[in-house]
């Protein structure tokens, strides 16, 4: 039987990336008939990418087409979820257990099945172009540790060099824009605040739910601003969105992570709300902070988060790494 | 050749769970010979969980031992990660390639590799008790906001009911177990500790790369118990866990997250250390405290982890959830 596949985190970057390709459309042509693509010919060039934990590898390779010419390509290889209408035929028709350790009543082994019964989705962008190549590499991460001082030494002056419009957030905070997907507001200029969706969540299931308060006051950058002045809007943003979320979509507090980015996306003070249960991308503890433990430290001290060291992520290209670098500071 | 495997969040719970099991030392010898797991004649009774972004499932079992009666047993099938040096191999090797979907430049294809390119990590808890299954079935997670009285009033208490064994930890920093896994030790018995690779991690590849440090000193059963007389030990944990993973994987300070978990899966003090790139299980910012932040709050104060609040996710069947709801606070 062959098996329909779950799509892929790739196969959804593939369609972001087809939409920002111009002039694919046509090269199709160039390519070899469906279903003939020359996989055992591929020379790898490189491995764009890994993902240990979601058991996907993303390689650039080359195929010789038909006029001798090297071709690139980028092929996608992702290991299939277990089904569990299948297990059961596949702990029979295995073909192998090799214990690997063993240790009271735990044990390990290397098993090894039926082809048909552990297929590889396999995704290939053909004929690539080097905006394919470049959009599937993946960049090496860094941490950088930012004191108080480098706060407002290299990382204040480079934010507002960078004058990026958020006219989007003033947008929604207006209702310009999006004022149909607001869950719950707070009209208080001063401690209010506009909750809704994110873009990331389809609104369908409250596996992966995924909501954005967006706080009215304009001017708050980041947490590196946040002062005991600004309790009052955090603790509505943590009672009243929680409360919204729990009417609207029946998920109690105790099942949301309530937090906020460092370094944030957008430069306008916002909080993250997503289901506990959901493994959301950036929610790891080098680049979320919990809102509980930010008013926490406020209480303690209304300039924590001026003086404190704060840690956050950077990607190799990322030109903030590289203001860090030139200041001996990573 | 065949490949070591990573190891799932299952096997970390493996650990969690050999601790709380009483009396299941001597019940190996109620079990088969090593090896011999008689995975085709298990009866799957229930899927206890399955993961479809890892690519594992979670089975209750039952084989028939020796005298007729039936054994439950716990069997975790996990698909490996890919490996970079065999991917060559893997592509030529293959033993079909089907397409699936074609548009455009994109094209998705079923692959089918021979078996030994292409194994699944097994791991087997056998003979299973009822804490066994239970331990494993996937429920429903929920938030506790623990104050410093919190876990002095319920969470303490509830830990020293439990009694649980850490035998298994002694037993590494003896060498009396896994003495030629050690990575590193510093063997200060106050402020030395052992580094050693995770049991989830297969040391193959770096992108999911993850060592343990756990202390020599005995008694510190988490962050907790933490006060600014252990910074010495943190900061040798920091610093040379750091300088070892360098030296031997190649990966810089700057790539590692660097963390202890709230509540720990055991109770004695332990650091995680994992590649930055990897979004591995237990970094979430609900469980996981950064080494950096949990030393900056000892230097602010000595007290600071018997006073705050600390955020940690108790699954539906936790008895410490009970524990929390019985005194009204979850």
């Amino acid at each position: 039987m062959i098996t329909q596949m779950a799509e892929s985190p790739a196969l959804k970057r593939k369609r972001e990336e087809k939409e920002s390709e111009n002039g694919s459309a046509g090269s199709q042509n160039e390519g070899p008939a469906p279903g003939n693509f020359p996989l055992a010919e591929l020379s790898v060039m490189k491995v764009l990418r890994e993902s240990a934990r979601e058991k996907a590898i993303f390689l650039h390779g080359r195929v010789n087409n038909a006029s001798g010419d090297k071709t690139d390509a980028v092929v996608i290889l992702e290991k299939i979820p277990f089904q569990e209408e299948n297990i059961t035929e596949l702990l029979k028709k295995h073909t192998g257990l090799q214990l690997q350790m063993s240790n009271d009543i735990y044990s390990t082994y290397h098993l090894f099945l039926p082809p048909e019964l552990n297929e590889i989705k396999t995704t290939v962008v053909y004929p690539a172009t080097e905006k394919h190549l470049q959009k599937y590499l993946s960049r090496s991460v860094y941490l950088i540790q930012e004191t108080g001082e480098d706060y407002k030494n290299i990382t204040l002056p480079f934010i507002e060099s960078q004058s990026i419009s958020i006219q989007w957030v003033y947008n929604i905070l207006e209702k310009k824009a999006e004022a149909d997907r607001i869950v719950c507001e707070n009209p208080d200029p001063i401690n209010g605040f506009v909750l809704i969706p994110d873009f990331k969540w389809n609104q369908k299931q409250l596996e992966d739910l995924y909501l954005i308060a967006i706080c009215h006051r304009r001017g708050i950058k980041s947490v590196r601003d946040l002062t005991a002045e600004h309790l009052p809007l955090l603790r509505n943003i943590l009672k009243e969105g929680g409360e919204a979320i729990q009417k609207r979509f029946g998920l109690a507090k105790t099942q949301l992570r309530v937090y906020l980015h460092y370094q944030p996306s957008y430069f306008h003070l916002h909080v993250h709300f997503t289901a506990l249960s959901y493994d959301a991308p950036g929610c790891s503890a080098e680049r979320a902070l919990l809102l509980s433990d930010v008013m926490y430290h406020l209480e303690l001290d209304s300039q924590y988060y001026q003086k404190c060291p704060l840690t956050f992520p950077v990607r190799a290209d990322e030109p903030l790494l590289k203001k860090f670098q030139e200041a001996g500071k990573a």
